[in-house]
């Protein structure tokens, strides 16, 4: 972003959602600030927070006054800015151009938001079993796998994003899926030490709850 | 779609996204056929279909052999198309490609997945309550109103699909509410013919599932 400001960006890196902005401005080296809202003290529902975002959500982007919501929404805005008024600029394969392909990747963010939130996952493992009401897991992973035959788009980047939210209740989903865990670990090598930072809370909340779940929690298969 | 073979559209009007993509159809004039897809007799299951679109979902859209699903990524899709190979060309209000304007059309489809879904109204009207569990109705809407102060947008339609679709349990969700009355009103007149002819099969559910209801439920505030 040649001449603008550094965006800033509103995250908690306990959302999955905050994450995946955080890793896409790391990864595409933009410049940026982060402002740590901390979700489990509130500071998303103080007047000031509330004010940027009246519905009181994480993550929130800041582009010289231009407030924006939802991390679908800032993602796509930033390939959209950054296509064409960087250095640094957001590579096409992000999010396409060519109409076929920008569809595919709507269809899927379109699709992500319904199929595959595994912090259900994270919470059933904590003890709330009333988010699991749609559909068996085994069936969500089949849908998931059949998602992710893509090289490194914005929905490949974001399934994974979601797939690791599980990780805090200390259940790895993907250990008995070698294509999964396959696609998991290129992903992971081309985004590197981005990945991990974006991930410390994740991985803080993981060994916090493993401790506390029971043997029979552990060994159960999803 | 000049020199180019009409779409065809998979449907069943029961569905808000499927009546979201015939009435932006029909409403650019956008050449198109459409297949009936009835979910009730499970025609969403067959092999046919199955291969069409394995998540067995509608509405799918199938424009001269690429096959896509998902309403949100239909609709994006038909302007990034239409407003380079018309005519018909699909006016910019609808999804403007002006980053910061995009984005808030991005910003309330993503919200909007989570946060509109007024089917659950129908569904607790005719007995499954389970569906209401994040949120009052009342904060709904108010979140709705937050988000519906737009002119005739992909965000506008859209939302205004969904609000529709409680009218299958016999309630007009709108009726006390002026503003978002007013706005409807503004909606439905541009959309005209388009508007009705998409809901008819909402109308007949609705006055079939009006008998049903008792007098408790029919006056209860929601």
């Amino acid at each position: 972003m040649a001449g603008r400001q550094a965006v800033k960006a509103y995250l908690d890196l306990v959302s999955q959602a905050c994450r995946a902005v955080l890793i896409f401005l790391k990864h595409n080296k933009i410049p940026h600030t982060v402002e740590n809202i901390a979700i489990r003290k509130g500071q998303h529902k103080t007047p000031e927070f509330t004010k940027l975002n009246p519905m009181q959500k994480l993550p929130v982007l800041e582009d010289n006054g231009f407030v924006l919501t939802e991390s679908d929404a800032i993602l796509k805005y930033l390939c959209a800015v950054l296509c064409t008024t960087g250095p640094p600029y957001v590579p096409d394969h992000w999010y396409p151009k060519l109409p076929e392909k920008r569809a595919r990747v709507d269809e899927y963010t379109a699709w992500n938001h319904a199929n595959t939130h595994t912090s259900s996952i994270f919470l059933h493992e904590i003890g709330f079993d009333m988010w699991l009401v749609d559909m068996t897991f085994q069936a969500k992973l089949e849908r998931a796998g059949y998602a992710v035959k893509v090289e490194l788009k914005l929905k490949s980047f974001k399934i994974l994003s979601r797939l690791f939210q599980s990780l805090c209740g200390g259940r790895d989903i993907l250990k008995d899926r070698p294509k999964l865990l396959s696609w998991r670990s290129r992903v992971q090598s081309v985004l590197s030490d981005s990945f991990d930072e974006a991930h410390s809370a994740v991985y803080q909340i993981r060994d916090k709850f493993t401790a506390k779940l029971s043997p029979c929690s552990k060994q159960a298969t999803l």
